[in-house]
């Protein structure tokens, strides 16, 4: 009988993140599928993820409403709970033989503690990593709920023994994330021109030099969003370049960074600058491969910023401590140490590629290891 | 201002764990106590702890109600995020300084994750430790939560700087269980005569040998327990010893255990045998004292058992790992086995103390390390 | 494609009261049953009901845990947000075409407000009945939400169509649980020896006089219940007939009427009296028809009293506004009173039969009325 | 000591149906008011009620995030469960004499149902009245839930009665709703040019004929919404009149609804209607004094409406049964029938003022006879 593998998919970036992990699972004739769609993956207002799940041709097994209203630290823990309560029902149900998870966010841990205490041998990617607010920690105690690690990178890897896992469970099979990108960029980098028609702004010529900006709430900084955001866009201000400018994630504080955005469109000209609630993951993946500088402290910087050269301004303690390429500029929350860092990036031009976090096949890897792999439920730390 | 320490007690078991460290932190002139009962503390059925905590002279600024009846797998982790959106809203209120928790239940899971998302500082007891069931997975996912540690022993502070917490951040205090246990004892070892009022089956001379029985399920090992219990009290039947037997913990797995009594005591004569649903503590760790054997899997066998030097038996995995004294006999399953175990046991008397698990002044430490401790909400793993 | 029809049973009282129409819907060629065991009818304290549900050869197609320990206020209101959210998903998942709810109870609570805004049409049981307790307005506010009325007596028939509830979908039945009580009455009255293995206290002859107590808290006099009862067990033990007394049910206040029971025997001699957690129902039912008195508050009294004959003492304001036959005497909480009318009880004998409550033929009543009834989820309000 | 009133606020529409209550109520030397601000109030996007609750004077005791994103039918449902959670915890915490509630939502039912269980007696606006939608049940039966009713209409008086409340406890007040309109009227119907900074979409002249449309998803046709809202869009462009266009509540099939207009503003030209989420109450009540036609299912066209004699279209079902002026024309999902019956609107003109819905003095009536009211906990139908 094929071993029933259930991944949960909570956002856009989670289903970017393991959506190649799928493919194979499926594909693989002693795997079976089963897909959780759950929190944000659900909204129409962060993009309607689900539907893109199934128009990829995915079976969803399940939907699960878990996010409570408010993007607070308090509906943040919330939303935790009430995704724990739910996702119990669901495995209680669907039975998998392994849940496969994602990374830190609060479903990833609602996800291991329903699975753990279900007796559900846990699969964790992206485990063993360093960052800067919350994720840090929970990615953490994730990783030492799971049975079977996939890091994505070799300092993740060697993190994760050093945690106390047993090294034959932690395998080195670099981010699947990758791999949808080394698959986008071979179809090349034009973007349709009705980009403009999403979102609101100005529109302007993606074929000359422009900036990205994505910056999401710190959540060991609540409160502090909405100053954070308007430095950054004074600093894109200053410059006079075209910028896309990207909504916040639904984490605590995302409010008051959305605040900033709207706050600084009342009292400035946005002419020149676009701005996007979501953007499918494909065209993403092309505007990091032709922007002049993505500003701001997502984790693509790092990621797919190494994997593809992509020029970055990192800033604050978001990323700190996650291991990088020489694409990013770090500096801290200051208007013109932002400016400088992206003026320097505009006169350095594109990157050259380096393969930090994979190689582009992390989901076959991962399908095949599931495959063979046969865990104890009961963990035990090796020292 | 005082610092305000909030303890979050679940259990009868968490509440003899933490005492003598409430008492400190109340009776420091710089700390605030704040408490909260919740889960089994408030229950009848398991004795009603607040109400104790109350006559012992603490105020509980919050009774929280989060248990799921069922004591499934499936209960067990609804119930957690029950206690995380439960326990969001009363720190969200109690607003502490720090929280301060015990272990690793599912208690201290749902506080731990809602301390850190609600960015509040996270202190543990027990931490570092090593055992079976899903207490070990949960134990080191709160430890990757917290940021001060307060282990019980030596290997268990290794550990939890191992695991790459902030060695300055981990202290080694012992554990405050030893406290309660160094001040009973120093009061004499007498019980009550009419002890036997309690609990049901038949009666006998507390001044003649008597083994005690403590077998929880191990969630681990779920659907099992009815079977585990059944060959322990065959083993100690077969001695023609009196035993005092206590009822299972409130665990997945909690009615499997209960039903395995409830059939023996349908089957069998039980004039020899003395059932409890709970003990008051002070009652329990003197019976520690005047018991020929304590027989089961509570980890009272190794931790407060190596302090006090009583022979036991501990059957099967729920204390595999943890660090023990000459006191213990290991065995499986096994009815045979475990009655030569108890034989030897019994010839051989009383062990030496050993201090493994502090020297009786743990709690004090902990209030004072509280009082000075300042640190950084942003965790930050050290390798 | 045969009608879904989704029973909710959330206690052995539940059970008992709708088991009959469970079998007719079962049997019924067009109709499909759904069942969902839920709250104390899943837990082994309160006897296991599902097991029995099993047992009688029904599927259960989904146990759900809803019940917060407490037996409080405040977790009897929680029990229902949570059975709301739980039944939530259950009926998304079941898709029945009605669900059939009983009475009056927390759970038909959740299970009423569920279905309504799920869209699917309510069918009700036992609606338009009075009494006290909470449960008075719990079975208005549900017959305000429900399409289907199935009323056990005439005026409870009446009483709902008063209230607006078209008359076209208010159906008299008769009590489905009469249909039980019928059947049980055929077999003869006979009670096995072996009753008083379960239970405790005194064993005695069923076949001299003796009372059944049955005493349950009363939400809307919480924190009285330990005075009640004890009234009502001073009272019995005056009269120095033998007597079973029955634990009361789950609702708020359980705990109180409890400990009034545990400090009775605590005090008192018990070697007449026998106490029961949970009763077959059909031993139930032979014990009304064999006891000399039923002394309580349970609606048993009133409603399979009437139908069998029961002498029978009512306490207090919980069956108030009931309609009743000439079996019943009402008493305040007062002992001399209770005593007094349990004597005129003793001395009177059995009544005459009254079919207040049905003729035995509820059930297939239901299921062919379920068949053939078609209803707009679209309520509305004939006045 | 004063009595303490607790109102709950769950959305912009219930803080103008009840800021006149609570202002007497804060007012009334002997009473004292608690305010809960719960669900869509708490959020930017529904226009943070909150803020305006505080910067209106009113110190708020309780927030409260219930609403469980999604805005489907199961979301309702499960949100309704949460809420009941959520407010039971308020409820114990703040111990109110009376909760006050207003109308039909879910964050009602579940108000009522926690003050039901935990004793407290209850309060209801706007109950008897007579709508489509889940609403007429969910409003009927938290009538059967409260002890004191506050109808808003003669013929809901009536209705309360019927269903069996006790006639001294129903109070016919006049809605407080219609205190607000009154007051902001006096102060004239100017709006402030700078209204179309909100919003997106075209400006025009608000001093020319212009109408207002505000449809919301009926939550018993859910599904519908889209086609809905499309037919009332292509019936106001056929006549080449302004509009502004109001964005939909947060009832189950709300994205439909804005998917309908979203793709409405994608295919056609918008620049002659302008896209509101949300407008201050006191802007709304200007537009309905100013509007040519208010325009889709909003009750406000039938309260407020019949209060300022707005010329309205009133589609569909979900104010059927609703007690209306002559201001109202009744219409089907229909685009021709939507058209004539506004081309008729446009050609009579406004309305004679009718006070079916309150006088404008009902906060002070409400406050008022809360403080005089003593009601039993313990209900108790009238027949």
């Amino acid at each position: 009988m094929a071993k029933k593998i259930c991944v949960v998919i909570g956002s856009r970036a989670n289903y970017g993140s393991i959506k190649s992990a799928m493919r194979a699972i499926k594909n693989h004739p002693e795997l079976e599928l089963q897909v959780v769609a759950a929190a944000s993956a659900l909204l129409d207002r962060y993009g309607a993820v689900a539907n893109l799940i199934e128009k990829d041709g995915f079976t969803i097994n399940s939907k699960v409403y878990v996010l409570l209203e408010g993007e607070t630290l308090v509906t943040m823990a919330k939303s935790t709970g009430i995704g724990l309560m739910e996702f119990t029902t669901v495995f209680d149900q669907l039975k998998p033989d392994v849940v496969l998870t994602v990374g830190d966010r609060f479903e990833t841990m609602a996800t291991a503690v329903a699975a753990a205490y279900l007796n559900i041998p846990l699969a964790q990617t992206m485990g063993g990593e360093v960052s800067g607010t919350i994720d840090e920690s929970i990615r953490h105690a994730v990783t030492k709920l799971a049975h079977i690690h996939f890091p994505a990178c070799q300092d993740a890897k060697d993190r994760i023994i050093k945690m106390g896992e047993e090294p034959a469970n932690v395998h080195l099979v670099g981010c699947p994330r990758m791999d949808l990108v080394a698959e986008v960029l071979k179809q090349g980098t034009d973007i349709a021109n009705d980009l403009f028609k999403l979102g609101v702004g100005g529109n302007f010529d993606l074929n000359k030099p422009f900036v990205v900006v994505s910056q999401h709430p710190v959540t060991t900084e609540y409160g502090d969003g909405e100053k954070q955001i308007t430095k950054t866009l004074m600093a894109v201000q200053s410059l006079g370049i075209s910028a896309i400018i990207l909504w916040p994630n639904a984490d605590a504080g995302s409010e008051h960074v959305a605040r900033g955005i709207r706050k600084f469109r009342e009292h400035n000209d946005d002419s020149n600058m676009h701005f996007f609630k979501n953007l499918p993951t494909e065209v993403y993946i092309k505007l990091l491969a032709k922007t002049a500088c993505l500003v701001g402290n997502s984790s693509s910087a790092i990621r797919e910023g190494s994997f593809i050269g992509t020029p970055a301004v990192n800033i604050g303690s978001r990323q700190q401590g996650r291991q990088r390429g020489a694409n990013i500029i770090d500096v801290d929350y200051d208007r013109n140490h932002i400016a400088d860092a992206i003026k320097h990036q505009l006169s350095h031009g594109r990157y050259n590629a380096e393969p930090i976090y994979g190689d582009g096949h992390a989901g076959e890897r991962i399908a095949d290891i599931l495959h063979k792999a046969t865990v104890s439920v009961q963990k035990r730390i090796t020292y």
